[in-house]
């Protein structure tokens, strides 16, 4: 059999994890096992295994994934609106779209994976911590620039509005999973808007 | 065997649901097998079905022990407050210090059965649902009351206020377990006071 091509195997890796992420929004990052990520890609175990090496590694390469799909559904749109209150306020517009309509079939991952992982220490929580980190740094700058703009009253403390800004998210992906009413979307931006001083 | 008392049936009903809320707070609803309660209370699982009827009967009486237990936590100890604001800023008090050192050794129970529960229709979804809606309705009756008092602005909409004030505990709680870190506590309970208009 011929050797596949660096960029079939990188192709096919792509794949597995666009795969591993839908299946894993569902039932948790938790019972995203190989056998059951082997099954839904009609391909063998062995060849999974041979591919990440073990669960773990598996969990933390979706993980990833998750993050770089949040990343360019939520930052990357925000990210050509000027620093401070212009891009926090693009930043909220494109995540209440998101929560809305996410890419991934059971809503946010990454709120998913904070409750799944948040009593079971190790590498999975270590990942899930750092990205969560990452995140709430940037809207922390983003605050700070505001807040050096005048944009955002002197007092403000950044990470208060960071953490506002994602305890909000957080929040209304729950209600919106459970209820999947649209207003709470609306009723989630205008208190981003009140976070943001207005 | 003699028959036991009806005092003696209720006690161990509520002893084996006190059990129950512990274990479900860990290993989420849906890992509350009738298996997994009876071999933490040392009984045979026929007992166990025999008190609970079906593994749905059980998980939704554990959920209703885990609402109590969260209404006496967190909205008695407020409900001497006045009406209005003063009560609103009590519930925060008590769901924030409740957020801290919950009575569930997994964190919030009502968050945790939230985002497992959202994308599994059926009764113990309905159920859930059912506590969430009661637990808004409450909060917005006092916001209305806050904004007769003018306390809250007229043009504030209650349910804005009970929504903001109930995501703000959600998003907390995914960080604080998250994190353990209790200066993302006094975070949230600035957030809310903000959210209540001071």
């Amino acid at each position: 059999m011929p050797r596949r091509s660096a960029s079939e195997v990188a192709g096919s890796r792509a794949q597995t994890l666009a795969a591993a992420v839908q299946l894993a929004s569902v039932v948790g990052l938790e019972g995203l096992t190989i056998g059951r990520l082997a099954d839904r890609l009609g391909m063998s175990k062995s060849g999974l295994v041979g591919r990440f090496g073990s669960k773990q590694q598996l969990q933390l390469a979706t993980l990833d994934q998750a993050a770089d799909i949040f990343r360019h559904t939520v930052y990357e749109p925000a990210s050509s609106a000027p620093p401070g209150l212009a891009r926090l306020n693009a930043i909220c517009d494109a995540w209440v779209a998101y929560l809305g309509s996410p890419p991934f079939p059971g809503g946010c991952f990454l709120t998913t994976a904070m409750v799944e992982f948040d009593a079971r220490p190790g590498p999975v929580n270590d990942a899930v911590k750092k990205v969560m980190r990452r995140w709430l740094g940037l809207l922390e700058r983003e605050a700070s620039t505001a807040i050096a703009n005048g944009e955002l009253p002197g007092h403000a403390d950044p990470k208060d509005v960071a953490f506002a800004v994602n305890a909000l998210a957080v929040g209304a992906n729950c209600d919106f999973q459970l209820n999947r009413n649209p207003v709470s979307l609306q009723r989630a931006r205008r208190a981003m808007a009140a976070a943001l001083g207005s």
